[in-house]
């Protein structure tokens, strides 16, 4: 069965519609899924000197971005209302994350993270709107912030980044198919890749 | 009849398979397109601090842009060959669109000028391309560079960048179209929202 990784930051808006997208339209493909959190902020920082997202330091880009989110929710019939707050710290919700690709629950948690922050304005920094979600998935908060803030965990996630970089990722949502052109593996970028990568992944 | 409004400038490489799309697509839908071309260097200059194309100053973004332009024009049935020098100076080429816009050969002259840029890497920046591309188009090269280089033109597009920045545009290929849902008009930016603007456009 062929595979595609999704590479996804929280904090990213087009990861958004990307996260609830993805599983559906690979299955009708079949492409198997491999659900990959990444903590964007770092590899911004070291490639493009960034210190915020993007779309606040360029503000027209900003506000275009929000509109365009409104219409590409609108067209998947997605809940969206623009945060008050962005981009929210999602550290902890990536480590959750990884928990739960180990206890069979991170797509679930994932869309439920991104349906906080981009369709209803909730905080997903606060460990207390994450706790609700793991529990709405049927994880168990105690154990799972437990191992969240493991060092096993922490490392696993930085490993993520490091891997990101090497293969040559700049952003989120990304798509990364085995048997590419180059390095053994083809990257596609953004929301609106989804579609092309998929296809890749299935004829390969 | 609606309209949209296509921006685009010659150093834009996903320019490319927009103005090879645009009116087809447009024709299809009972769409008119109006062509707009737009100096971007000085826009990306004072929105963004770049005194160079975002993907030279970001190698690992550039890097990817450069396989998913093969991917996209291989998509297209377009040609495509990496140009040999990135940017090229666009400034000529844009001035000469704006004398066909008035002659009736911008939308031809343009395709042409993407095709020399981006299928066949030869030097836009240099007159005597510029020339054949206008003889091809049935312009007349000594009277059109001459009115090229007329204050007219030269302040024609000015016009246009002062336009762009005033309806939100931050980049290329855009689309601009009437009735939305603020400003009275709609901005779609990037060549994957060819499209959506198009049917915004039919649709309003």
């Amino acid at each position: 069965m062929s595979t595609l990784e999704f590479w996804y930051e929280f904090a990213s808006t087009y990861s958004y519609p990307a996260a609830w997208r993805v599983d559906r339209l690979a299955a009708a493909q079949g492409v198997k899924v491999v659900w990959r959190p990444l903590f964007l902020g770092p590899l911004f920082h070291k490639q493009q000197g960034m210190v915020d997202s993007p779309f606040n330091v360029v503000e027209t880009k900003g506000r275009y971005m929000w509109r365009d989110m409104e219409r590409v929710c609108q067209a998947e019939m997605l809940p969206f209302r623009r945060p008050s707050q962005f981009p929210r710290r999602s550290l902890l919700a990536l480590r959750l994350a990884l928990v739960g690709a180990r206890q069979g629950w991170i797509a679930d948690f994932s869309r439920g993270v991104y349906a906080a922050n981009f369709g209803q304005d909730r905080d997903i920094g606060d460990p207390a709107v994450l706790a609700q979600i793991v529990r709405q998935v049927g994880g168990d908060p105690v154990a799972d912030f437990a191992l969240a803030d493991s060092a096993e965990i922490k490392a696993e996630l930085r490993a993520n980044g490091e891997e990101a970089e090497a293969k040559g990722l700049f952003g989120a949502p990304s798509f990364l198919c085995p048997q590419g052109v180059s390095g053994g593996y083809e990257l596609f970028w953004g929301n609106d890749r989804l579609e092309q990568a998929i296809a890749w992944a299935a004829a390969h």
